[in-house]
């Protein structure tokens, strides 16, 4: 049961949300500017730093979602779900990009704390072509998910164990991002 | 210096506000609707929210920066600072009320991770008056102030030692708010 009265039924964030519209609003939108739209990295990889960003902070409801999405973003089969496994895992053993591993490195840190980003961790970043706003972004996005985490799981909101719960989720969000409906 | 090439002279945050305009806004919206504004809690005890989980994590441009405006909402006196400076060390021991020091045991609880955040705790907030917004607002402002820490000290941000810095961004903030200036 979660900590405050929420609406029946609303799995993780989803109850906060239609509780507190007013925060609901900047929130939607701040995800929406750091996970979709143009950018150099894609939308998987974002979800990607989203989703180990909750897997190391333990929040099931999260890393199920984003990692969902990620998953769906490069395709949906059944080996982009074990990739997005393996990252979860062990990331630096996986086929991604030497770039996406040193951004995950940095997100790594963030997740422990802010000062645990070394000037190391940026240059070599910085050697795998990152720029700075790839290094700013994914900072950010791994800050944000340290909030939405805690948020989640501040409340003790339910997390569904369906996997289908999270797939549907996933396509809602790559459909119709991450805004909240106008009015809402 | 910082780890990416941030406008010269900015302090904290506010170099990071400046190179992404596109998440400063609904990051300041997000400010701006939890800690100003109609609420049960003053500013004042929301800016101790801020500046307790600020200072758990070591953040010291963000625990000066909200501590000094928590200060200044109280009246500025060098009692209220002392006040501030206690309850960064050991609020249980202060004169705030019992509501207060309940809902810094749960933003405390936060800090660590969503999880840490028990009944217990909830049951103890309740029992000194607090509602389900007081809890959730204290859940968010405290997951926020996680993401905030870790965005700036992520990037390596300079944080001056002059009080007066702090003294007078403290007082912009409770003049102007937290939205960026239009056009920002």
């Amino acid at each position: 049961m979660a900590h405050i009265e929420l609406t029946e039924g609303l799995p993780g964030i989803r109850g906060p949300m239609v509780f507190s519209p007013e925060t609901t609003r900047p929130l939607g939108e701040l995800v929406q500017v750091l996970l979709t739209g143009p950018h150099t990295l894609t939308p998987a990889e974002r979800e990607m730093i989203a989703t180990y960003v909750s897997s190391q902070n333990d929040c099931y409801y999260c890393q199920t979602c984003h990692g969902s999405t990620a998953a769906q973003h490069l395709g949906g089969s059944d080996s982009d779900y074990e990739l997005i496994a393996q990252i979860k895992h062990n990331y630096e053993a996986t086929p991604i990009s030497a770039k996406m591993k040193a951004l995950l490195a940095i997100a790594g840190k963030v997740q422990q704390g802010g000062k645990y980003v070394t000037a190391n961790d940026v240059e070599r970043a910085r050697q795998q072509g990152a720029t700075d706003k790839e290094i700013h972004d994914t900072v950010l996005i791994a800050a944000a998910f340290c909030m939405f985490n805690r948020y989640v799981d501040g409340l003790a909101t339910i997390a569904p164990d369906d996997p289908a719960v999270y797939a549907a989720g996933a396509q809602h969000l790559i459909n119709e991002g991450y805004l909240p409906p106008p009015g809402a």
